[in-house]
């Protein structure tokens, strides 16, 4: 345990990634369809490819890893694990706080995890181009770098507020070779209705996921597909890497036991990659603390129903069983641009409502408070995201020395934040607040699933 | 030889720096105070605490890393070794070539090598504060983690116009709890005469330098002193790490011969810190080509004279004797800012003279265009002042193919390049040139140092 930083060699990285729709206590509930059943592979062929959706659906426990994608894996990974002992010294807890570092990918976040296979196995389908969405550009230019290595042309809709104010992700996404461009857009006929209707539109990631989905299915050619960077269950199981190494890092050192392991989530796909292979420790018995950290402003999952939704403000995605706030809420514009989504991974909801983590929702000026802790300690600089996962790692630590117990902590660090300081500068210069959703706000969120289906696992 | 990267445990870190001032057939020339004589370490009292200046003055071979500094180094060393196969593959290159990825460090480069143990070796001496300059931010913000870590003030005199136009790396300063001032300011006696004279001025390095110098030596208590990023022995000293690991990780994968070692060059530290072990197999009889690499504005090795001069356009400091442009030369604004600098290492501008190293400059666009192939092909975007590194190692690795030969090319990956993405933009947009310095310029540069002592190794 007397080490900054665990190392695995590449020989030692994980080779199956980690289904945890495998061992939930009761089955996940299927996505439904505009008829209101289950949604058939097939129907989604249009959008993703097959062996994608293979996956999407798979119950399978353990999925091998393609050798050609962790051969792109190892540009960065194993990713190393870090024990904070500065942060954990300026504590003065006994308690061995652990984070997993991935910021150190080329894209600066976890998000090339999964890009990296989506677009291998587009490219194994035949598939030339690859089409999303982006708000900040996490996703973007994770999924433009990936397309520049695997070698698929790369089409973003950005956000076109983000596309404006933001430019540096753009930088990033064009420099992989991607093209971006701000939405709403007058290339699809989503695009073109919006801005007829509002020609100031600032943009919002349900229009860009629209103009996305229909810039695929509309390819004449049916070379092009979809990619999601997070929510779906196969965006989730190739984030199931980070945990995976984390595991195998603990026991490189002799660590045992976790007690408590913690990310941050907005559509939960970081959250999912640190924990889900603890919460199968969990199910097997294991007295494992998890916890999904929101943001006060966005609480999905700490006051959001467990309820079928859209994913995206034009229901052009199947319904799904998930915690929601209602696919026409809008959160508030707060720093972690990653967190502002309205819904939740179903897979994630569904293990909240089995109990197995317990979610938490902390407020900006909290978070940014850590992160300047952090990095004053630690040394790297986080996004805004991960700061949540920091503040949590905080109060655990915290409790850990109040009770007197010598707890193992872990949290992913999902990303760094140096795209990301004009946040910071707004924090030093006392311009941000805190923000908790008014009740009205919520139920006039929740008003848009009143009439849906309802989600229950027992 | 078959991974992609290559890493070694914090255990495997080198524990002693290596100092070529040991090897060098001739010794190197010492520098010249205001009387024309060696300037005595006393001298330098007032701007370095002494546990430096003996480090600035040793020519022991080998020197002890502090076991804290090496804690503190873990953070991010060892740095992996990587091979970039994609590379290869595109260029169809016979020749295995390998980078330093020193861009993994918390600021993201290879600055805080030298940052790390400065801070540390002031701090044991006593010293609460340190000063120092920048330009577009690299080192200032390396300066800055360094000081947060180890807990000293930090006072950073940032070249207005950077300051102005380019918000992120002083925004990382604050984020690390820096003071950063735009230069000239009205603090010093030197920014108040210059701003006097020209109210408008955007700065330079040069005053910078003379602000910050000035602000140490005049801390009526004592307790502060001056840091410098690059140039000096002892800086570079600090960055051999990066060569002596780079030899261990190639020992470990079985490479036993390195035909070619490649760094790019502006004060000279990243360069030395990949190449001097290396240098030090040359003086051996080992056949090793050795490569800094400028760009053609500013080509102080490949067409300034080995001469005595100073180090800043003040004259505040000693005359070394180094290849230089002129103290009053001003290169022009490319966008590799880390390279705009009159001067060169006096051990760097040595091994030159001594026919150790082969300088070569190349042209802005070659590079951008090898930093945007090595963006596509290896995933990380390098910052303009690395891809003049790059784009001597595809040229090398061209020149392998053709002759058939299955070499071995090493060079330094100095930090990457998420917070100069403007200067890509330009790039793409066609807005940049390419800049030769036209003779009369040269000459223009080179008549402040005419009276100047000449410099003569033998």
């Amino acid at each position: 345990m007397d080490v900054t930083k665990v190392q695995l060699d590449e020989k030692d990285i994980p080779r199956q990634w980690y289904n945890l729709a495998a061992d939930l206590p009761h089955a996940p509930l299927p996505p439904l369809g505009p008829d209101g059943q289950p949604v058939k592979p097939e129907m989604l062929a249009p959008v993703f490819p097959m062996n994608i959706i293979e996956q999407e659906m798979s119950t399978q426990r353990w999925i091998d890893i393609p050798d050609e994608v962790l051969k792109m894996l190892y540009l960065w990974r194993p990713s190393p694990l870090y024990r904070a002992r500065r942060l954990e010294e300026y504590l003065g807890t006994p308690a061995r706080i652990y984070f997993k570092h991935e910021g150190v990918s080329p894209a600066g976040s976890h998000k090339p995890n999964t890009a990296i296979p989506q677009a291998w196995y587009n490219k194994q389908f035949g598939i030339k181009r690859l089409t999303t969405e982006t708000g900040a550009g996490q996703w973007g230019s994770a999924l433009a770098f990936a397309c520049a290595l695997i070698g698929l042309e790369c089409k973003v809709y950005m956000v076109r507020i983000s596309f404006e104010q933001k430019p540096f992700r753009r930088l990033m996404m064009e420099t992989w070779g991607a093209k971006c461009t701000p939405s709403p857009s007058t290339e699809t006929a989503a695009g073109r209705q919006i801005l007829k209707e509002q020609p100031d539109t600032p943009g919002s990631l349900g229009i860009a996921i629209s103009e996305a989905i229909e810039a695929a299915v509309s390819d004449a050619t049916g070379s092009t597909r979809y990619s999601l960077g997070s929510v779906l269950n196969h965006v989730l199981l190739h984030q199931t890497i980070i945990g995976l190494e984390a595991k195998k890092q603990l026991a490189k050192i002799g660590e045992k036991k976790v007690d408590v392991v913690i990310g941050c989530v907005g559509g939960g796909s970081n959250f999912a990659g640190i924990s889900f292979p603890f919460i199968a420790d969990k199910i097997n018995g294991a007295k494992i603390d998890i916890i999904p950290v929101e943001p006060e402003s966005c609480p999905t999952l700490t006051r959001g129903p467990f309820s079928y939704d859209h994913g995206d403000v034009a229901k052009m995605t199947p319904l799904m069983a998930m915690h929601s706030l209602g696919h026409r809420f809008v959160p508030p514009p707060i720093h972690a641009g990653g967190l502002r989504y309205h819904g939740m991974a179903p897979l994630v909801s569904h293990a909240v409502e089995e109990g197995l983590c317990t979610p938490r929702a902390v407020h900006q000026l909290r978070c940014y408070e850590s992160a300047v802790l952090f990095a004053r300690t630690e040394g790297f600089i986080p996004a805004p995201e991960t700061s949540h996962a920091i503040a949590c790692a905080i109060d655990e630590a915290k409790k850990a020395k109040e009770e007197g117990k010598e707890k193992v902590i872990l949290f992913n660090w999902s990303g760094h934040g140096l795209m990301d300081l004009v946040g910071y500068d707004k924090y030093f210069q006392g311009k941000l607040s805190d923000y908790s959703l008014p009740d009205a706000d919520l139920a006039a969120g929740l008003d848009a699933i009143k009439h849906h289906p309802k989600a229950k696992i027992r």
